[in-house]
């Protein structure tokens, strides 16, 4: 489980998406969602979706890895399919926050690696979060003020990468995926290997 | 400490070479060394060259990380000088055996990743200790017994990887030196970063 967080304007979900697109073996696990289907959207593809009391069932069976509440909605990883992926071989990816990432540590039951993305600079985050320049001053320092409780869990994660240029940045967190996939713990057949070295 | 082991004939010291070579803030500490210095070695560059006393004093001062002897000879890496490299924010590389990566584990006191090489296949191992077809059958008996007990310690080692391929097996070292280098723990100035972007 390959965990991506940063405050928002950092670049996770650009990242997240490169990643996704063009590094074989890895993907995102479908979702348990209480929001009504959007047009367009696939039950089991887009998201699981259920109501309320179904997601409530799940929560108390202790059948999510992580869920939180969004504006009114829950949103939920069951730990079943992830458990089952991990085991043919997959990686997944989350593009969650600190406290979903905190929740599926604790909860994980098997390997995860965190990944902390910052971005280069104060004047460069509010930047991003300014946006359009539509929203008024009293919205921006709320984004301002969540990125920077955001930010104040950096030092819970395994990996810190300073996104200062997205490719640049997608170079070093592909590097992690890729040196993670080769410690021994993670690779499967080493024993047969090896055993057949020393016949 | 980044170490690199493996039976030989697997390429650990062309690898080392090339990472020495192409890789900023990585460089192998002068050793401490009984053996009698040869024409165009340097004292202090090449070895430090000691008496069998000095180094003896020296083992039992627990002035050495790890130390050997092959060959009669006696060969130490000083504490004092990786753990002043280490503090001035230099990489080290260490080329050696699965005994010498246990004492440097347990005598470190900072951090370390190990990484093994594997032969691709049996029969590749025993092509590669053949040589030049000039030595004796139980020669080349005693050295692939050798490379089979090297092989048996795989499973001490944080990463593992087979070379197939010089340049491939070099690529994905590279990977994990690079990647072990953005672990949070050991970035440096991450905690002002940080406390920059929160102001």
């Amino acid at each position: 489980m390959f965990i991506l967080s940063s405050p928002s304007g950092t670049g996770k979900t650009t990242i997240a998406h490169m990643l996704l697109k063009q590094v074989q073996g890895i993907g995102m696990s479908v979702s348990v969602t209480t929001r009504p289907m959007r047009p367009g959207e696939v039950d089991g593809v887009d998201y699981h979706f259920v109501d309320g009391d179904e997601f409530d069932r799940m929560v108390e069976a202790g059948e999510f890895l992580e869920w939180a509440r969004v504006f009114g909605h829950c949103y939920g990883t069951p730990k079943a399919q992830i458990k089952a992926g991990l085991r043919e071989g997959h990686d997944f990816l989350f593009d969650i926050d600190w406290q979903g990432t905190q929740q599926l540590y604790q909860r994980a039951e098997t390997d995860v690696v965190r990944v902390f993305l910052l971005p280069p600079s104060i004047a460069e985050l509010e930047n991003r979060l300014r946006g359009r320049n539509t929203d008024s001053e009293e919205v921006i320092q709320g984004r301002m003020d969540r990125a920077k409780a955001e930010i104040s869990h950096w030092d819970g994660y395994d990996y810190v990468v300073v996104n200062r240029d997205i490719d640049e940045c997608y170079a070093k967190v592909r590097t992690i995926l890729e040196a993670e996939r080769m410690r021994r713990a993670r690779q499967t057949g080493l024993v047969d290997f090896t055993r057949e070295l020393m016949r």
